[in-house]
Order: C-alpha cells, then sequence, then structure tokens
C-alpha cells in the first residue's frame, strides 16, 4: 500500500500534461527514424509507391477527360480498381496479376454470357434457380482447385478474379439488358488499367523479381562465406584464446538464410513471368537457383550444427594439455573454414557477375584435402582410437541434440502455464527437470554402461 | 541416323492418333486420381469449396429478390464481390480480411468524401487536379506504409482496400451526384458480404486457424520424435549391422520441420482474429507457439546435421576391431536418441491434450545422465584423448560443412551452364574439381600439418 501511494504521488509530481505530450512525441520521432530507415534501406520502396500515384492518376484521367468517360461511363471504376490490385512491387508480380486478371476475366465472361443463355431457356422462374446452381458449381469447383498446389503458385489470383468475373456476369445478367455492353465496357477498363500497370511497372524505373532473386542467392552464398571466414579468423585463428565469440556480427547473419524458401519461391514464381532484360533471357533458369538454395540452406543447417557445438565448447572452458597437437588441429581447421568461406564467396561473386570460374573448386579441394589430412594427425598408439574418434563425433552430435530439446520443453511449459493446460492432480511444481540424483533411482539402459 | 530413322518408324507403326487418345485418358486419369487425394489428405478442403459455394449463392439471393434489390440497386454487386474476396480458408482469415476491408472501407469512405468537399473549393477547374494530387499522395503513402512490418503482416489488404476506396470516393465524386447515397449503398453491400462470409465461416464447419497451428506445432515435435525414436532402434538398435537406412520414411519426415516458418507465421496472424472457441480462449498465446516454432526448426537442424553424418559414416563401411567398446557406445547413443524422441513425443501429446505433464523432462533427464556417462567410456590411458575428442567433433562438423558445399558448387556450376555464364578464355573443362595431386603443387597452410 505504501508503496502505491509513493508512486501515486510520483506521478502526481510530474503532472501527466506533459508527460503525455513528451511521450507521444518521443513516438512520433521513433516512427519518422523507422520510416526513414525503411526508405534508406532500399530507395526503390520510395520509388514503387511513387509509381503506384503515378498509376493511378493517369488511369484516373480517364474519369476527368469529357470523350473518354462517355466512351466508357461509369465502369471507368473498374480501371481504377484493376490498377490497386494489380501493381505489384516487382514487374513479374504485376505481370502475373495483370495477365491472370485479363485472360480470367476474358474466360469467366464468356462462359457467364453462356450461362446466361442456357439459363434463359428455363423461363423467368427458372433462370434464377439456374443461375444459382450454376454459380454454386463453378464457384466450389474453382476454390478446390486452389488445393492443387500448381494452381496455387502461379494462377490463384486468376482463379479468384474468375470467380468473381463469372459471379457477376452470372447474376447481374438476370437484371442487366445490355450484358454485352456491359461485357465489353468491363473487359476494355480491365485492359486499360493491366497496360497502365505494366507500362509504369516496366518504363519507369523497373524492380525484377528475378535480378532480386539473382542477389539473393549470392547473398545467401555471401553470408555463409563470411560466417566461416569470420570462423577461420575469430575462432580458429591466431586470436582464438583472447576472447569470447560473444556479439559478433558474423555469426547471426546466416540464421536468415535458415528461413529464406518463401521468399525465394515466391520471387522465382514471379521471375518466370518476366521478359527477357539485362543479363536474364526470357528462358533464364529460374528454377536451378530454387535448387542453389535448397542445398545453401542445407549448408546453412550444417553450419547451425558447428556454431551450435563451438558455443556449448566455449562455456566449458577446456584447459589444454598437449599444445602442440591443439595448435596442428587448430591451424587445420582455420584452413578448412577459411578456403571453404572463399570458396562460397567465390560462388557468390561468379554467380553476381555471371562469371564462371574454376577458383571456387580449388580452394574446396584444399579445405577437403586438408580434412583428409587432419585425420593423419591422430596418434596411433591406440588401436580403438579411429573408432573412438567416430563415436565421439556420434555422441557429440546426438548431445547437442538432446541439449537443444532443453529449450523446447521450457517453451511448451510456458505455453502450458500460458494456455492455463491441465495439469496432474498430486502436482509437483511443473516443469522442473529432476536432479540426477532422483533419475539414477529409475531402471535405464544406462546401466549397461556402468560395467 | 540410323536411330532417327528407327524411331520415327516406330512411332509411324503405333499410329499417331489412338496413341494421343490414350495418352490424354492416362493424363486425365492422373488428375482424377491427384483431385482425389487432395480431397482424402483433408476433407475439409471439399467442406470449404461447398462453403464459397454457399455462401455466393446466399449473397446473389439479394440480386433476385426483388424488394431487396430495389433498395440496394446495382452496387448489390459488391456484395458479390465481397464474398469472392473476403472468404479464405480458416475463421481467422476471413475475420481478417472481413473486418480489414470494414474499416477500411469506412475510413477511406469518410477521407474520401472530406477531400471531395476541399477540392470542390477549388472551382470546376481546380477540382479534377486537386483531387487527382489527393490520389496520388494518399496511394503513395499508403502503398509506402505497406513496407513497415507490422503493417504488411495485418493490415496488408485493409491498406488496399483503403487506397481503392479512396479513389473510388475521390474520382467518382467528380461526376457521380448522390455522393452520399453510393457511399451508404457501398458500405451496407459491404457489410452484406462480410457478414454473409462471417457466417458461413464461422457456423458451417468453422475451420479454425489457431486449432490448425495448436497441431501443427504438436505435428512438428512428433515428426522430429519420429526421426529420433526410428535411429534409436534402426540405426543404434540391435539391426544395425544387418542393413543400411536407405528408403526408411523416418529419415525424411523431419524436412518439413525445417520450411515450416510461413506457414506458422500466417496461422498465427489468422489465430489472433479469432475469437474464443473450443479449448482456445480469446487471448490464447499464440506467439508462444512461434516460439516453440522456431526451437524445433533448431533443433530440426541439430537432428539434420546428425543425419548428415550418419549417411556419410554409413557410405565409408569401417570395420569393427574393438566390439566391446563399440557396442557400449552404441547402447548409450540408443539410449539418448530413444529417451530424446521419447521426450518429444510427451510434448507433442502434453500439447495436444493441453494437459502437462513432467514425464518429457524425465526422459530428457535420463539422456543428458547418458550423455554425461558415455564420456567417462573414453579409456582414459592417454592424457590427450579427451582434448583429441573435442578436436575430432569439431573437425568432423567442419568437414560436414565442406562436403555440403560440394554440391553448392556442382550446382552454381550447372546454372553457369544454363544460363550461359561467361567463362575465363583460356576455359579448361569448367566446374571439375581438379584432383589432389594438382593441389598438392600448391602452397597453402597445410604444410604445418606435415611436420
Amino acid at each position: 500500500m505504501d508503496n502505491a501511494v509513493g508512486t501515486n504521488e510520483k506521478v502526481g509530481f510530474n503532472s501527466w500534461c506533459p508527460l503525455l505530450i513528451f511521450d507521444s512525441m518521443q513516438k512520433l520521432k521513433e516512427l519518422a527514424q523507422k520510416i526513414r530507415k525503411i526508405g534508406k534501406d532500399d530507395p526503390r520502396r520510395v520509388l514503387h509507391s511513387l509509381k503506384v500515384g503515378l498509376a493511378l492518376t493517369l488511369v484516373s484521367i480517364f474519369y476527368y477527360v469529357n470523350p473518354l468517360f462517355h466512351g466508357l461511363g461509369t465502369s471507368t471504376m473498374w480501371a481504377v480498381f484493376t490498377v490497386v490490385v494489380v501493381m505489384e512491387y516487382t514487374v513479374g508480380g504485376t505481370l502475373s496479376k495483370g495477365l491472370n486478371r485479363a485472360f480470367a476475366t476474358l474466360l469467366a465472361g464468356a462462359l457467364g454470357l453462356g450461362a446466361h443463355h442456357l439459363a434463359a431457356l428455363a423461363g423467368d422462374k427458372g433462370e434464377p434457380i439456374l443461375l444459382g446452381m450454376f454459380v454454386f458449381m463453378l464457384a466450389a469447383m474453382a476454390t478446390f482447385s486452389r488445393f492443387m498446389p500448381e494452381i496455387k503458385a502461379r494462377y490463384d489470383y486468376g482463379v479468384t478474379i474468375f470467380i468473381l468475373t463469372f459471379s457477376l456476369v452470372a447474376v447481374s445478367s438476370y437484371r442487366v439488358e445490355e450484358l454485352i455492353k456491359l461485357a465489353y465496357q468491363r473487359l476494355s477498363t480491365v485492359a486499360i488499367g493491366v497496360t497502365t500497370c505494366l507500362c509504369t511497372s516496366m518504363f519507369v524505373f523497373p524492380i525484377w523479381a528475378g535480378e532480386d532473386l539473382h542477389m539473393l542467392v549470392a547473398a545467401n552464398l555471401d553470408k555463409l562465406a563470411c560466417f566461416l571466414e569470420g570462423m577461420g579468423v575469430e575462432y580458429f585463428g591466431e586470436k582464438m584464446e583472447s576472447g569470447s565469440l560473444e556479439g559478433k556480427s558474423f555469426l547471426q547473419s546466416y540464421k536468415t538464410v535458415l528461413n529464406s524458401k518463401a521468399t525465394e519461391d515466391s520471387l522465382a514464381n514471379f521471375a518466370r513471368w518476366e521478359p527477357g532484360h539485362g543479363r536474364f533471357g526470357f528462358r533464364h533458369p529460374w528454377n536451378q537457383y530454387l535448387k542453389i538454395g535448397a542445398i545453401t540452406r542445407h549448408c546453412a543447417c550444417s553450419i547451425d550444427a558447428l556454431n551450435a557445438y563451438i558455443s556449448t565448447l566455449q562455456q566449458s572452458h577446456k584447459t589444454t594439455t598437449d599444445l602442440e597437437f591443439k595448435q596442428k588441429v587448430q591451424v587445420a581447421c582455420a584452413n578448412m573454414s577459411k578456403e571453404t568461406g572463399k570458396a562460397l564467396a567465390e560462388l557468390a561473386s561468379s554467380i553476381r557477375e555471371m562469371k564462371w570460374s574454376s577458383i571456387a573448386g580449388k580452394h574446396l579441394a584444399i579445405a577437403t584435402e586438408t580434412a583428409c589430412r587432419v585425420k593423419a594427425l591422430v596418434p596411433a598408439e591406440n588401436s580403438t582410437l579411429l573408432e573412438v574418434l567416430i563415436s565421439a563425433t556420434t555422441v557429440s552430435l546426438l548431445t547437442e541434440v538432446v541439449r537443444c530439446t532443453n529449450p523446447v520443453i521450457a517453451a511448451v511449459e510456458e505455453l502450458s502455464r500460458l494456455a492455463e493446460f491441465k495439469r496432474p492432480e498430486h502436482g509437483r511444481k511443473a516443469g522442473t527437470v529432476k536432479p540426477i540424483a532422483d533419475i539414477e533411482s529409475l531402471p535405464h539402459a544406462v546401466i549397461v554402461i556402468e560395467k
């Protein structure tokens, strides 16, 4: 109670109003900084925003200029509508949506007219019932087709527009007299909208999905290279004993690679729609980028395992007894790490400049050879040693798996508290991993080892 | 040449026409099987498709029924339109889009009216210019706001509708006399559409994003558990020597976990919009699922490293000299693998049943303890042995990184061929990693090891 009174007094002393103003000023300032950062990180974002404004203004001219307006009537609205929905960040995105929209409108419009004529045969009373059935069936079938991965990836938007246009034409055919005129107006306004979008997208500072994908794949390789070269210098290098790796940026940067699949997939999907541009032909092998991306992620996974193992090691602070042996291994590790890093960096620059060089292969061959030689370093006095080494690695990797399961338990336990899971009735304090002493009384297979 | 003639003859012999029919029959059959599989894998997909058809048919009734039609006029179209665009697979998706659409329409409609009144002050000639400027500015600003991650994640669709409605109202205000009536009609039709969607989505076989997320997170834990338990039995277990692991399904299933981030993010995003349902309250801690998901992926990465190492080992076929030692390690590994698997399976079922149990912790404690004990297995006659062990693991992990860089080189080399990268002029055959003998002549750090 005392405490609460104290707090109240403090608040009273500072008085609310200036505090609130100061607070919101602070927040506004932060927001402004954030916005500036977003623009600075990629200035094309500002350009894209201006392009959307431009395309919309261009299309609204159709509405303001009298002769144009009288040709198309109020359906000019559809042009505005098309621009807002079709305009995407990349040329490929705009093309994909624009073409999907145009063809879906054409197809669904024709089908809608057909449905209207068919339904008209059923007479005044039968027509709405028949039309309703058509709409129901086509909508259900088209919606189901979206669950097919191929359609989902490339024609999802087209299916939406197909359902939309078919429903609009079929339903309004019941009321509108001049259906052909309506269809013509709708088609031409959609065409105007799509053309405006495509022109703005392709001829005013175009942003190509293909180029973005190209750069992203190279950048991801570079991130892995950066980690390995950083490790080679900072951890395995001369400075090894001097300090911890905490806070080094190269330890973190590769982690974004692990989650790059969704971005790569969508860029590759858009890139396929793009015409040839700059260094990229129309049938540029975009699929190959996805393959490289998948292998890169696998590599990133290996690196993650190495990183996790090393950070565990760093915490345990082993003392060294055989300095010479340790130094030899360390030099070999530094070499492997650096050479693999150089190979990846070389690959990245090879992609970026679209110029193949076999230097990457040479770097990797050095790394591979070092890996072979380092095994020969192991003193051969003990015949079981090689076996021990192999087992040691398996055990270490498994231990790593065991170790990283711990936070899973903690996280699920936190969920169980937050979401108020049921707990066993004789509930002891939940989620505490019991001390070893307690566990030893349980029967388990470890006893075999004790022999 | 001979070969080509032979092929032609064969084709001629079979004659084209029946071949084509047979071929397309075959394809149709495959398509039908595929469609059946999609429906069988998750019958809710069929239900969802029927629901979309139902919602559309319901809303088109407004058009067919005379009294309703006269109240709203041709803008009933907007209701049809809203249903097609807003109806999503999950309740959360529909709610998110529906509310975004409703509020964005309201806000943008009001702003559009304001812009109209402001522009009208500028006179007949100034009005379209001023309106154009407003549209340009608002569209550019709103588009830019979509680059902010927070807005992108939750309000992306709302921003689209905001730009759309503002442009429509501002632009058409120049021509349409009864702007208020138009705005009223548009708002009420959007409301009708959104309400229809929400009712169909929530009350007819609802599909909750939250429940899907809940199940997905548990299923991912189960996949990891399945791998570890499978490993414990098949690889470390008694059958170890009997055969290779090739073709075992548990080796592959965990791989989907690595790419689950995008799905989890979007489900969590939708789940936040959902009201309380079944076992999930309104403020269910969805963020915690994302945390568990991230840690699970980290675990999957460790497992991937282990899997890669073991499959490399399997190819090398080491002969065993010290059977007793090997067996001890193997038993310990089997134990660690199985116990960790059990812990993860326990966590999965704990999430699924929303019932916390501390059994997972016990299993993991056994695994951890085994990991500690297995180190004591190493014969202690050699003082450098522990060091050798630690180095061995680091070297093995690094070797794994080196090894998985190889396919990256091959993939980039393939890209360089497909995309016709430039090649160095004195081009020897590209992409071939040179044999070790050639590399030995290069100066490199490995020499240190040779001492």
